[in-house]
């Protein structure tokens, strides 16, 4: 099954368009998690327990392993993925982005060492450098379009030929580079106008959407600005706002709640 | 020391602009150390220890390492050559780009965990994804500009202004973002000419310069192009001529004549 497939079937299964992003920081990992020897991947496998039923996909950002020496925590969390969620697709939070025989290690990374199901690119050096990551012929390739921090206007927005930047990101992503079908693209929530006008470009390829929940971003405005005909077409991400909403042993059962509720929130907007 | 500091003194000390990159493919590592259990540290140690005379720079890529579950032999390689070279800077090529959270893991990462004392950074987020490594005051922090591959121009050619897009890029980097001289470019030899334009923009900004070597770059004109007033500013990177140089059991030394030769050519033109 293909990336793509995966998602659709699950969009539907779970009737959700939520993606739980997973950046475990490990301050802010609960108290009695403290201190065990696989603490990153506890409270992980805990929020994904929860929250399976909730969502769509998961996103593990990968930074928040690397830091800390825990990518056998990310390599044994993705396999409890597919072990205990068969078909819940996982997107490795990398944003890579170097030339050919570079991007072929790290596709290795993502795909053969992690066993993601797609993983994230950055689009900056171009087509060849997304090429061995295609390679990969039932992954999918999230490139990096307009992205929901301050700074992400300082190249995004540059004028090209009298649009943003991003949008012609948008449109080589959804065109020439798409020769296989196998790419998405990051449209932060941030800016409901700029995914309808993303949306407008790439036809019903996949958006994934960072920046609700923690980061602010609109829930009505986000969904109705992104969605496909049919009303999916997205993987609306919240990270903190979910796997901190609670901060004590219940932390799981809160983080449950509020994947709930976030779901049920886009939904009311489908 | 910051790494600028150390650069220049490398510079001056072993009269080099070459940095050595550390690409190690598993499959090109000399067979009489296949199957060791650090196959990959003893072939950079080696490499390491015989071309450090001629360079002013190591540049480990981490994907070579991460594709393979080696990031303890990162880390140890980047010790030995603390311990074993000090003051020969270490730059984590790694390419990084991700929003504030998430790149202080990423930071954490590279200046914490591996020690590096620069690393490669993604400019397509924006200048609050580059602040969270300029907090970490004495390193250095490398933005990719114009890269030497064929997809490079995909973007980076883009007209903004009238010029292309990585000429915006080269005068963010070197002046707003700049706000402490922590910054450097890169720019791929495999375009003289925009080396020389990127010169006229930056100053006396450090620039890593790969694409000699097995990418073709001409050696003449890129010094010609890049090198300050002082005949130094560069960062001219060789990764599989020098590392590949040999291939039995001899490879240390065929890559110590290498990475001379290189040194060698390089100061004809400064």
């Amino acid at each position: 099954m293909t990336f793509t497939e995966a998602l659709n079937a699950a969009w539907t299964r779970n009737n959700s368009l939520l993606c739980v992003g997973l950046d475990p920081e490990r301050s802010r990992i609960p108290a009695h998690l403290q201190g065990k020897p696989e603490a990153i991947f506890e409270f992980c496998r805990q929020i994904v327990d929860a929250t399976a039923p909730y969502a769509c996909a998961f996103k593990p950002q990968i930074a928040y392993f690397a830091a800390h020496r825990a990518e056998d925590q990310l390599e044994r969390l993705i396999a409890h993925i597919h072990a205990d969620h068969p078909g819940l697709p996982v997107i490795l939070d990398a944003k890579r982005g170097d030339i050919g025989s570079t991007a072929e290690q790290y596709a290795r990374e993502a795909f053969e060492r992690y066993r993601a199901d797609a993983v994230t690119v950055n689009p900056y050096m171009g087509f060849d450098s997304l090429e061995p990551y295609l390679a990969h012929a039932d992954k999918g390739v999230i490139v990096l379009c307009r992205t929901s921090n301050p700074g992400g206007s300082d190249l995004q927005f540059l004028d090209v030929d009298g649009k943003p930047l991003y949008q012609t990101v948008a449109r080589l992503a959804s065109g020439p580079w798409n020769t296989s079908g196998q790419i998405g693209l990051v449209v932060g929530a941030t800016f409901p106008a700029e995914i309808a006008t993303v949306r407008g470009i790439v036809g019903d390829m996949p958006l994934l959407i960072p920046g609700v929940g923690a980061q602010g971003g609109d829930v009505e405005a986000t969904v109705k600005a992104g969605r496909t005909g049919n009303g999916t077409g997205m993987m609306i991400n919240s990270s903190r706002a979910i796997i901190y909403a609670g901060r004590d042993e219940q932390f799981a059962a809160a983080a449950a709640t509020a994947a709930q509720k976030t779901r049920d929130s886009i939904n009311a907007y489908r």
